[in-house]
């Protein structure tokens, strides 16, 4: 069966438990309730929740608990959404549309999607704190989560603002800047959802496999972020496309050319597929999302 | 004696040590040049250091290492840095001047001041997990910094963006915002003090000292801030005075009025310095930090 155009339901079921998770997490904090209603409209707004998703399917694939992974996948997802949001802003990407949506400054200002995003990084600690089965599993999903944020903002940071040490080609700089923006968190995403999943008894092997599946794509999912924005369209897209030429930024198809960045993707998906072999089949949902990400078309 | 209008370099040296450290952990992280300049500039450039100062004497008023609360004293400066360079951008306080000097966004840019805000908030959780005695510490002070800086979040939307419940009196509504918006992160700086410098040995009749000496002064910290911006000029406090009257903001002054809003920094006084009787006498520098805090100037 060749790798399909959508993931199956039994691979992304793990998105509405975490959203759900999410929302009752939210409920139990009593914060403004114009701050509660930003928080959830960049939150649960819909997404693919590939973090997430990655998350859990990481616990199972390593024996753990898919419930024990919720605190873990949704931690990464709240990154994630902070960082839409600030990275939307005007000073930064400046854009309007998200998800096919008004982004967030456009929806309820700028002041406002400024400390949402800031809330949003702030409360997925909290949640780790609060919701980790004890306080050496939240310390540990801690170092995991935040040292993975650390450097999606210093990716971004190389992306938009520069700041390299001398010496680096473009396609250093390009690898330096997608695995930190883009790689980090989905580093973060696997190896927080199989510590969670198993509370912190995954074997170094198990663990190991895992981080090597997970940086292999989390740059394949940039390189084919890249390959669609040349592309693809704004609508199949929702959000806008051809931004990255419109704004001259440094990409893979602009660094490689299209062809040579197919053939990444490509070494990329095998070398995850290799990474998991030591997992055996309980890793069979992991190396069918690579699959996917490969072709995924938005 | 009076209570002095400066503290003593006794009272003060806490504020050197958690500099250094601070400087220190930032100089392993390996930041992009620009980024790390950036939160150089937010983080290590001067300040009353308030917070980690009562974090060290905490540590200390129970029994406690301040060697071992530095990381305490260095997480609550991190995020109180964060939340000066995310207040003083354009969509929000839209202020030029701190600390006598321009703004991070005045002086780097308005990306680069969200950007390197966001990395001072993740790189406070970040330090924790890496530099806290145990995983077991690291959970317990993410617990007090994360909930800290949520509700330190939820009191700027009050503040700047209102989402009160109905049926708050404005006296009502002004504690909320500063019980939240200051009180809750100088509560948080108090107990993970103590927590970090005894590795979680603190007794809870000893937590529970600190925590209502903290609220006290809390709350008593934003009033005199409310005084002093009425009462003091431009150049005095190294950042604009009045600005709350031009911004037509709901000050303690304002609603209470200058005689009873001083009465209530006595009566708060009076609340933090009871709280440390079950102490004894190693909490009287905390007891002299309320007294200087009462009566500071800017």
């Amino acid at each position: 069966m060749p790798p399909s155009d959508t993931l199956s339901d039994a691979l992304t079921a793990p998105a509405q438990r975490v959203e759900a998770y999410m929302a009752r997490y939210l409920g139990t904090l009593g914060l403004p309730k114009n701050l509660d209603e930003a928080i959830r409209y960049a939150l649960l707004g819909g997404g693919k929740r590939l973090r997430p998703i990655l998350a859990l399917h990481s616990a199972a694939s390593v024996g753990g608990s898919t419930e024990d992974a919720l605190v873990a996948g949704g931690a990464v997802e709240m990154i994630h959404a902070f960082s839409l949001v600030h990275d939307d802003l005007p000073a930064l990407d400046n854009d309007d549309l998200r998800r096919g949506r008004p982004t967030l400054h456009k929806a309820h200002g700028e002041a406002m999607a400024i400390l949402a995003g800031d809330a949003l990084l702030s409360l997925c600690f909290q949640m780790i704190a609060d919701e980790a089965p004890s306080p050496e599993i939240a310390g540990r999903l801690t170092t995991e989560v935040a040292s993975g944020t650390t450097a999606m903002i210093a990716g971004q940071v190389y992306d938009t603002l520069g700041g390299f040490a001398s010496g680096l080609s473009d396609e250093q700089r390009l690898e330096l800047i997608h695995r930190n923006k883009t790689g980090a968190l989905i580093r973060a995403s696997c190896r927080a959802g199989a510590i969670a999943g198993t509370r912190g008894a995954v074997s170094e092997a198990h663990l190991e496999g895992i981080t090597r599946y997970a940086e292999a794509i989390g740059l394949m999912f940039q390189i084919v972020d890249d390959l669609l924005d040349v592309e693809q369209s704004t609508e199949h897209l929702g959000k806008r496309a051809s931004k990255d030429e419109a704004l001259g930024k440094m990409t893979y198809p602009v660094v490689l050319g299209i062809e040579r960045s197919r053939d990444a993707v490509a070494a990329l998906l095998g070398d995850a597929h290799r990474a998991l072999e030591p997992l055996g089949e309980a890793s069979n949902p992991l190396a069918e999302i690579a699959s996917y990400m490969a072709v995924r078309t938005r």
